[in-house]
Parts: C-alpha cells; sequence; structure tokens
C-alpha cells in the first residue's frame, strides 16, 4: 500500500516520499509473471529502473510483493515549535531561513491558516492554543539532528532571527515529548474536519498560495455562501490541503466544491493530488493536471502490461 | 545526457542520482507526440509518474528535452580529510561511525585500496601522498554543514573517535581549498589509469566487497597473471570502481577479465552498472544483473513505445 501509492507524510522535505525510500521491489504481472527487482543499491544504472513502475501507480500495472526499503540513521535530537506570523508571506519567508539556518535537519514545516487552526482549537475541543492571542497563520517547525547542544542552539538562533526580522511574531518550543506531541495534536488529529468535509491536497508553488486560496473562496463562496473552508499543509514541499464544509444542503454540493479547488489550480499549472493519489473519486479531475498525451500514455502503459484490464480496473484512467 | 543516463558522481551518498534530482521533465516519443510532465513539485501523485520511464533508459523510450531541476541549498561550511586504515573491516566501521557523527552533513566516503593509491601517487606522478608510510586503504571523508565552529569540530570529533578506536590510523584534514583540492585530485584525475585499462562501475554490498576482489583478483591472475588490478570507489553508496590493466598482448584479454569482473558479481546478487549504464559495451552482461523477466519487459517497453526500433537502437537490449 505505501509503495502502490507513493506515500507521503509529513517529513517529505527531509526524508522524501516512500519512492525516495524504495531500492527494490517484486510485482505480479497481469498475467502471472513475477518481476524480481530487488535491488539493495543506491546505485544501479543496469537497465531500465523497472520498480519505477510500480510505485505510486495504484496497482494498475502489477501488485507489489515484496519491498527493499533504504533506511536512515535516526537522529539523536528532536526541536519542534509552534510559530505564528501575520500574513503569508512571512511564512514563506520564515520557510527559506530555516531551510538555510537548519539545513538538513529541517524536517518539517507545517503551515495552518487561521481558518484550519481556530477550528482546531476551540475552546471545548481536545486541544489547546498555546498562545493568548490569535494570528491569520500559524506553522509548526520541527528538525531532527545528531548534536543536542548545537542543535537547541541553532534551533532558538533561527527562531530569534525570525523574530528580528518579524518574520514571526509569537513562539513556544516544546520542552519535552509531552509538548512536542500537544503542538503535533492540533495538526495532526483533524477528525473533527475530515469527517464530514470534502477533503483535497493539492501542490503547487509557494508563491501560488495565497492567490490561489483566495481564488477558491471567492469561487466556492459564490454558490455556497456559508461554506467552512479550512487550509493546512507541508508548506516545504508545495504541499496545499484544503477541507471544506459545504453548510449547504445543496445536493451538487460537493460537485462545485470540487470544480471550485481544481479548476482555480489551472492558471498555476498546480497538481491535483499531492499525495493522496486518484482513484476513483479524482479520475473525472486527472486532466487538470495531466496532458491528453500524458493520459494516452498511461492507457498504453496500462493496456500493454494488463491488457484485460483485471488489475484495479476503473481507477486512475479507463481504458475500455 | 545526465538525466537519460542517471548520472551519479561523488556526493550521492548526501544528493542522491540525477533521478532524485528530476521533479519534472519534457521527452519526445518515437511517434514525435511530445510528453510534457513538467512537474515542479516534491510531491505529485496525479496518476502514474511517467517521467520515471525516460531517466536512465539511455534514450531508448523517448528523447529528454527540457528538465525541471530540484535544487538544494548550498552548504556554508567544507570539511575534507583523508584517512589510512589497516584494513577493509575498519574502512567499513569508519563509513559507520561518520554516518552517525556527522549524520547528514555527509557527502563524500571515497575509497582507495593501495593498488590504486599507490599508482596515483607515484613520485615521479603529479600527485603526493601527504603521509610518509603507506597503508592498505585509505578514504577521502567530506563533509558540508552550514555552522562553521559546529561543523569543524564535530569533525575533528568524528577524526579523534575513529583514531582512538583504532579504525583508522592516519588522517590528514585540509586547511585550505588547495588542500582540499589536493586531496581529491588523487582521487579525481585518473587519466593515467583509465586510459589504457578495462573500466568496471559495480554495486555491492559493502559487507561483500573485500570478499568480491579477493574473487576477481583470483580469476583474472588465473589467466593473465600480471594484470594490475586497482579498485576505489563511493562505499557510501556501495559503488566499487575497478580497473583492470591487463599487462598481456592475448587478444581475449579484455574478454576475460569482462568475465571475471562480472561473472563474480553473481553470488553476491551486484550489480552490472551502478552509475555507467549500458549502452553497447556491457549488454551481453546485462543478464548478470537482471532476470529474464525484467528484460522481456524491458523488451516489451521499448516494443511498445518505439515499435520501429528507431531511438538509439541496439544499446541495452536487443529487440530485432
Amino acid at each position: 500500500g505505501f509503495v502502490s501509492t507513493n506515500a507521503g507524510g509529513t517529513k517529505v522535505i527531509r526524508y522524501g516520499m516512500t519512492r525516495d525510500a524504495v531500492l527494490g521491489l517484486e510485482a505480479v504481472l497481469a498475467d502471472g509473471t513475477v518481476i524480481s527487482s530487488m535491488n539493495r543499491y543506491i546505485k544501479n544504472n543496469s537497465g531500465f529502473d523497472l520498480k519505477q513502475l510500480f510505485i505510486g501507480s495504484e496497482g494498475l500495472l502489477g501488485i507489489v510483493t515484496r519491498v527493499v526499503f533504504r533506511l536512515s540513521v535516526k537522529p539523536k535530537t528532536h526541536q519542534v515549535a509552534l510559530v505564528a506570523s501575520t500574513d503569508y508571506e512571512s511564512i514563506v519567508q520564515s520557510l527559506n531561513a530555516v531551510q538555510e539556518l537548519l539545513g538538513s535537519d529541517l524536517c518539517g514545516f507545517e503551515v495552518m491558516w487561521d481558518n484550519f487552526y481556530s477550528k482546531a482549537t476551540l475552546p471545548y475541543g481536545p486541544h489547546k492554543s498555546p498562545f493568548e492571542d490569535s494570528y491569520p497563520i500559524y506553522a509548526i517547525i520541527e528538525s531532527m539532528g545528531i548534536n543536542q547542544e548545537n542543535d537547541e542552539s541553532q534551533f532558538m538562533t533561527a527562531l530569534e532571527h525570525m523574530l528580528e526580522n518579524e518574520l514571526i511574531v509569537d513562539a513556544v518550543i516544546a520542552k519535552s515529548d509531552a509538548e512536542r506531541d500537544a503542538i503535533w495534536a492540533i495538526r495532526g488529529e483533524v477528525e473533527w474536519l475530515v469527517k464530514d468535509a470534502a477533503n483535497f491536497d493539492v501542490s503547487l508553488r509557494s508563491a501560488d498560495v495565497a492567490a490561489y486560496i483566495d481564488d477558491i473562496n471567492a469561487v466556492i463562496r459564490k454558490d455556497l455562501p456559508d461554506a467552512l473552508i479550512a487550509t493546512f499543509g507541508h508548506l516545504g514541499d508545495n504541499n496545499l490541503h484544503v477541507s471544506v464544509l459545504p453548510n449547504d444542503e445543496r445536493e451538487d454540493a460537493v460537485h462545485l466544491i470540487e470544480k471550485g479547488v481544481y479548476e482555480s489550480l489551472v492558471p498555476y499549472h498546480g497538481a491535483m493530488s499531492a499525495e493522496h493519489g486518484i482513484g476513483f473519486e479524482r479520475k473525472p479531475y486527472l486532466g487538470i493536471s495531466r496532458s491528453d498525451e500524458e493520459i494516452a500514455l498511461m492507457k498504453t502503459l496500462k493496456m500493454t502490461l494488463d491488457p484485460h484490464n483485471i488489475l484495479n480496473p476503473g481507477r486512475i484512467i479507463s481504458v475500455d
């Protein structure tokens, strides 16, 4: 599952997607042929890299039956802070600053707009905001390294730099595992939101995110004036999550929301699925991000490797 | 070229192969179709990741015409040391130690056996060994970070740890750009060797490298007793380079060397081309590292995408 969907997560900025961790795999083709590409090496240019066919293709080209994962040395230190800013541009500059100041120790940069954060920290809810005031936008910054003394002072220096330059206006640093968990829980425990909402997972350039959020608010609220739109995501990976509660009885509410979220991506050349894949539900919108030629090539691959369309039929593309 | 061959280099341990840096590309298929997959995002699971077809496939499936590369923040500090050990096992333990002690700052770990090093530092040659004594095996260790004070002391601590634990028995640290260049030149300027030698580029587990080198010495010297065999490579990526001067007039000398180097890989499940690709010359040996089913699937892809076999015909696989 991990491999067939090329799963992501909150540490992609440092460790990459699942694809980046797969050295080798074994897959069974539609005709029963076993393709054993159990490579164990970082470097292997011995012919086509066949494993790539099966990573992220949602089981349409073969069934992954064995995997060789590349492991990393576990870091020894762990720093987490929650910061607040007055505007999106300052958050983008904060990301640039920590990429510069924390280098490859940076492993998470998770942004929450107030439309998300204020709902996640409601007074009667399970999570409390550690700030007295509320702000337009927040970020969780996470770093992991190997040297306690250096890493803590480096993390503090980065936060001080952002405060002094007014990239952030408030910050709390977790001082224990419990405090780290409490900060991440604000972002991580989103059942309150995703249960009833239409949920989206798009990629676009960080420079375009603010304009895109304005666009979807305008287009969705035109038809659904009471819609609740929450935005959050892994800004370091260009990945934005959008969750929309229609707050409207219209039967076509979800359809209107989907059209608004996906069609607004077109001018920004955004990707309509960053890590959640396509499956059935997003299939009608694949053309938002992929050209006719690309979709035709996907179909060619599917028909070549699975001519009877027996592997996960109907997902991603239609071939019959 | 970089993309079609999935080029590597000496910093793969930190930055990966070219494949890892390609976010998107445009390729022209054999029938003239332009596949524009100019993705700019780290995360994009919007259908099959078609760009992977064209990376490292040596132009057989399409011609890469545009590329989107992912860039990294340039590090600010640069540490280089040349170390010497009494045996291969100590070098493997040194690699483990620096991966632990330097973390993601480690960007190069380049091993040279004495069969290479002593030739690269001959008294009348351009490169001098900074050591008074000679040793069985050497390594260049390179690290790059963002904090001068921390990185230098961290690098020193790692070297002291290795000396104290007798993983290494001698070391010099470069104190200037010129000294860094001089150390790398011993490894990098290998024209003296590769001009007349048969050169190989294989991957195998670091635990198997010493036995494999014994094997190829035995099998090659059986037929070519005066052969000069030099070994060096990027141990952190499992990548070993082998260069062999036959020192023999036999017409089949190169063929005997190729058979010896490649067939000795089989018991170790090694890869017969780590970063140099297959092309024409290595094509007869592709079966050393890839199964019949894998080669059949490569041919299926080739015949599907290039039915008239007009793109780089005859490389990697034969389809007519």
